[in-house]
C-alpha cells in the first residue's frame, strides 16, 4: 500500500504482528502530518513492585545480580539511553551478562545505538538479539541489520516517536538499564557530579516511568537524597555501582570549534539571512540547531542580526552545544531547554547556569502528549544525507543503502517548527545530496520548508508565505528540481541501489505509522 | 468483619461497589502494616488528548469555558490540591461554574478540604456533590457529612494513600483543576513567582499525570517556558487566567512563632531527649516534624543536642516551616525535601535556597511506589486528637464524633519512620487525649512507637529496642494504660458517643484497605 509520501509499504507488514510492535494492533501507513491530532491515546499502565516496607538500600553487588533479580527472561525487551554517546559502556556491559546467563531472544529498545555498540552485532548474528528498536543505527549493527541478520525488522523511531511508542505500548520495556553519572542507594540519579557526566538523562525519563523493572547503574554513589534527581528513586528497583559507566572523552566532544570551511560558513550565513527575512525572527523567537559544522555556524551569523534589530531569543532547545550556551551567557538567549549535550561546554553550562534546564524527551518532542516544545518552535536548522525534489529527507541510509544514521529529533522538530531549514552541500564526494528520490524517507517533505545548499536555496512550494518573505528581502531561490539537476550534472545520476525483498528496518513516523521501509541490501558482488 | 486494629467493618462495604471506589474491585479490611509489600500494582493508563498539531496557546477566557471544554458531565470526578490551604479560591470558583452549568452527581477528589470550602457543604445538601474523597475534612463539610447528608460515604486517605489510589484506579479523575501561582500559556506551572505563592505543587503531580483532562488556573501568566515547572505543560489541556487564585494571607501563616507555653516546651524537650537516646540520632539522621506548637518546638531542643555531639541532619521532609529552614541555613540540615509549606518563611526558603527541593506526594509517601522518602525516615514527631491504650491514633474525629481533621501524612510517616513519636497533652479541656479506645483509628497502633505527654512517656511494648534505649539513658516511661487512667482520673471517663448505623466516611489505610469507618452521629437532642 502506498503511503502519503509515495512509498510502497508491504501489506504483510501491516498485518504482521510480531512481538510487542504496535501492541498487536498492526500498522497503518503514514497518512500525513498531524494525522492523529485531537484523537486520544490510552497510555499503558505499568505493573511495578510495591515497596511499602522500608528498606535502607537498593544496592546490588553486580550487574549480573541485577539481571537475575530483575527477572529477565527469554523473549524480553531491555532498554538503554544514549546520553553517553560514543563513550557508553552500559549497553555492552549489561548485554554481556544477559548473554553469559544464556538468556536469548532479546529485543534492545534503546533511545539510540552507535559505534560504541559494535559487539551487539555479534549477538545479532548469533541470534541472541532478535529485535532492535532505536533511533540511531550505525557501525557494525547497521551493517548486519542491512544484510538481513536481525530476526525481526529493526524499528527506527524519532526521539519523540519513541516516547509515544513506549507510552502507547507499541514497545513494552521489561527491564530498563539506566546508566547514571551519579546515584544514591535508592536510585535518585543525576547526570552531573560524577566522573562521566553527560549533562542530562532526558531520554531515560520514559523508561523509568514505563518499564516493569528499572536498574540504575552508576560509577559514583552519592549520599541520599541525590537531588535534584533526573531519575527518581520511586521508579527504581535496583542500583548497581560499577567501576566505570563510560569513557568521558567520548561522551562529549571538547568544546566544538567553529567551522572555518568557507562553504559551511557561506551556507550558515545564507541560513541566518533567510531566518531574518521571516516574521518569526522577532524578539522572543525560539530556535534549535544541530551540532554539525554549518548548523553550528548559524549561531555565529544570527548574533549580529539579533543585535542589529535589538532582539533576543526567548529559548533554545535540543541537543545542546557550547555556542548556544555562549549566547545564553551573553544574555541573547533567555532559557535553554536541554535533552542532550554534545560537548563539554554544554555540560558545564547546565551544571552552572540556572537558566539552562533539563527536559524529558516527552517534553521535547513527543507527538502524543498535550504539546511538546517542538510545537512552539519558530526555527529549526537541520542537516541531511539526502533531500529529494519532494523535499523528503533521508538521514538514515547511506548512498550504499546501508543503515548508518539516526532520525533523532529531525522529524519531530521539522513537524513542529514554523520554519524548518535544511542545510546541506549540494554534493558530498561524488554523491548528489539533492536527488530525485531519497533512498529512505525519514522526514516527510511536507515538514521541510527551505533547503540551503552551497549552490542555492529552494523553498517548498507549499510554503508560499516563506517564498514571499524571501522575495521581499531579495533573497534568491530556485525550484529544488534545478538544484537536483545541477547536482546530477556535477556528479552524475546515482546508480539504482539493488535490494532484496526482505524488509530489514521499518521507519516509523513519529505518530507510529509506517513512513518507509529499508530492505536487505544486495551484496556488491551480485 | 473485624480488621487488624479490631474495628468492625460492615460486610456491605466490602461488597458494595459504588462509583469508582476500589476500581470496582471491592474492599478488603486492614490486614496490618506492609501487607502489600513486594506484591505488584498495575498502574492506570490515562486516556489523554493528542496534541500533535502545533498550537500557540492553551489559554481559555474563563473557568466556565474550561469546564465546558473539558467535557465535564454528570457523574464525573474533579480534583483539586490544598496548597492554598485556608486561602484557596479555586475549589469554590470551579464548583460554582459546575453547579451553574447544571452538572450534577459530582465527586470531589481533593488532596484536602478545609474551612475555605464551606460552600461545598451546600452542594452536598443539595445533592449535587455526591462523593468526597479527601484527606482533610473540616468545618461545614465535616458537619454535613457527619450528619449523613453526603450520598456516598466520604473516602478519607493519607497523602501517600491518595497517590496510590489514583495510580491504582481506585479513583479516576476526569478533570483536574490545578491552581497555580504562575503558569505560561502552555500550562507549565510553578508555585513561585506570583502573587499567591504556595511554595510547591506536590499534591497535584499525580493529578496532572492521571487525570483525563487537566486545567491550570492561575492569576499570574509568565512567558513560555515558565521553568523550572512543577506541573508540566505536556500534561495540561487548558490554561485559565483569573483575577485571584487565593488569599495570600491565608495561604501561609506569618513566620511561626515558637511556643512559649511551658507545657509544650516541656514535652518538646522530653521528645528531643528521647530522640537523642536512640541510635538513629547520629550524623546524617533524617527527620520530620509537624507545624503544631510542641512539635515545632522540638526543632529548638534538638539543636543543642546535635551541636553537643557534633552531628548534622542529612535531610528533613514534610510539611515545612521556618524553624527547619533556619537549621538548613545554619548548616545543621543538609537538604529539605518539601511537599507543603506552612509558613511564609518556608516559601521564602524554597524560593532562594538551592538545597530546599520540591518533591511530589508520591516521592513523599506513596506506599505503592518503589520506596518513598518516608521509608528512609529516622524520626517523625506527630500530634494526635486521641491515642488509645493500643497506641492507635485518631486525627480525624473530634470528641463529639464529628469529622474535623485530616490523616495527611500521619499514617504514612508513622508507617515508614524508624521511630514515630506522638506528642500530645494528656487532656485537652475536659477531654482525655489518652483513652481506652479512640473514636476513629487513623494511624494503626503498630506504627506508633512512643507517646510523650505532659504527665509522662509511654513506649509501645512492640518496641522493646526503644524501651531498652530509654532505660539505658535513664528516661522514665510508663505503661500507656497508666497514662489513660491518669487522664480519666483528671477529667472523668468520656461518655459513649451515640451513632446511627449509616457509614458516612471510610478511613482507608494507606494501602487501600479499610482501617475504620465513621458513622452518622446522633443529634445531641436524642
Amino acid at each position: 500500500m502506498k503511503n502519503a509520501v509515495g512509498r510502497e509499504i508491504p501489506e504483510s507488514l501491516l498485518k504482521n504482528q510480531w512481538k510487542e510492535a504496535r501492541g498487536g494492533k498492526g500498522y497503518e501507513v503514514y497518512q500525513g502530518r498531524n494525522y492523529r491530532d485531537g484523537t486520544y491515546i490510552r497510555k499503558q499502565g505499568p505493573r511495578t513492585a510495591i515497596g511499602e516496607k522500608p528498606q535502607e538500600s537498593k544496592l546490588l553487588p553486580s550487574v549480573r545480580e541485577a539481571v537475575i533479580k530483575s527477572g529477565l527472561k527469554d523473549g524480553m525487551t531491555v532498554s538503554f539511553h544514549h546520553h553517553f554517546r560514543d563513550g557508553d559502556y552500559i549497553v555492552n556491559m549489561v548485554m554481556k551478562e544477559i548473554v553469559d546467563l544464556g538468556i536469548k531472544d532479546i529485543t534492545i529498545a534503546a533511545s539510540s545505538l552507535g559505534s560504541a555498540h559494535d559487539p551487539i552485532a555479534d549477538y545479532i548474528e548469533q541470534g541472541i538479539v532478535t529485535g532492535i528498536q532505536t533511533s540511531g543505527i550505525r557501525g557494525r549493527i547497521g551493517d548486519v541489520v542491512s544484510h538481513g541478520k536481525l530476526k525481526t525488522p529493526a524499528i527506527l523511531r524519532s526521539h519523540g516517536g519513541r516516547v509515544r511508542a513506549v507510552e502507547e505500548g507499541d514497545v513494552h520495556i521489561d527491564v530498563a538499564f539506566i546508566g547514571a553519572p551519579t546515584s544514591d542507594e535508592y536510585g535518585n540519579a543525576r547526570a552531573l557530579g560524577g566522573k562521566s557526566d553527560c549533562g542530562v538523562l532526558s531520554y531515560s525519563a520514559v523508561d523509568a516511568q514505563y518499564a516493569d523493572k528499572v536498574v540504575v547503574i552508576t560509577d559514583t554513589l552519592k549520599p541520599f537524597p541525590n537531588f535534584p534527581a533526573s531519575i527518581h528513586g520511586i521508579d527504581v528497583d535496583y542500583v548497581v555501582k560499577v567501576d566505570e559507566i563510560g569513557n568521558p572523552k567520548k561522551i562529549a566532544s571538547a568544546a566544538a570549534r567553529m567551522t572555518q570551511n568557507p562553504r559551511d560558513l557561506m551556507m550558515a550565513e545564507a541560513t541566518a539571512k533567510i531566518m531574518a527575512a521571516t516574521p518569526w525572527f522577532r524578539d522572543g523567537f525560539s530556535f534549535q540547531t544541530g551540532a554539525g559544522g554549518p548548523s553550528l555556524a548559524v549561531n555565529r551569523f544570527i548574533e549580529p542580526l539579533m543585535n542589529e534589530r535589538n532582539i533576543k531569543m526567548s529559548w533554545a532547545v535540543g541537543g545542546i552545544t557550547g555556542p548556544i550556551c555562549d549566547l545564553l551567557r551573553r544574555g541573547l538567549v533567555g532559557t535553554i531547554v536541554d535533552t542532550q549535550d554534545f560537548d563539554v561546554a554544554a555540560i558545564d553550562d547546565i551544571r552552572d547556569n540556572p537558566n539552562h534546564y533539563e527536559i524529558s524527551a516527552s517534553e521535547y518532542a513527543n507527538p502524543a502528549n498535550k504539546g511538546a516544545f517542538v510545537n512552539k518552535l519558530d526555527f529549526v536548522i537541520l542537516a541531511a544525507l539526502e533531500v529529494d525534489v519532494d523535499f523528503n529527507v533521508n538521514v538514515i541510509t547511506g548512498s550504499d543503502g546501508v543503515l548508518r544514521g539516526a532520525p533523532g529529533g529531525h522529524p519531530d522538530t521539522a513537524a513542529g517548527a514554523k520554519c524548518c531549514i535544511i542545510v546541506t552541500p549540494l554534493t558530498r564526494g561524488r554523491m548528489a545530496t539533492i536527488c530525485e528520490k531519497v533512498v529512505t524517507v525519514t522526514t516527510p517533505g511536507e515538514c521541510v520548508d527551505v533547503v540551503v545548499t552551497d549552490y542555492g536555496v529552494a523553498v517548498n512550494p507549499k510554503r508560499q508565505d516563506i517564498i514571499e518573505y524571501l522575495d521581499r528581502a531579495g533573497i534568491r531561490h530556485m525550484p529544488i528540481k534545478e538544484l537536483q539537476e545541477k547536482a546530477y550534472s556535477m556528479v552524475g545520476r546515482p546508480e539504482e541501489l539493488q535490494w532484496k525483498d526482505k524488509v530489514v528496518a521499518i521507519l516509523e513516523a513519529r505518530d507510529g505509522t509506517i513512513l518507509d521501509v529499508v530492505r536487505e541490501i544486495k551484496p556488491y558482488s551480485l
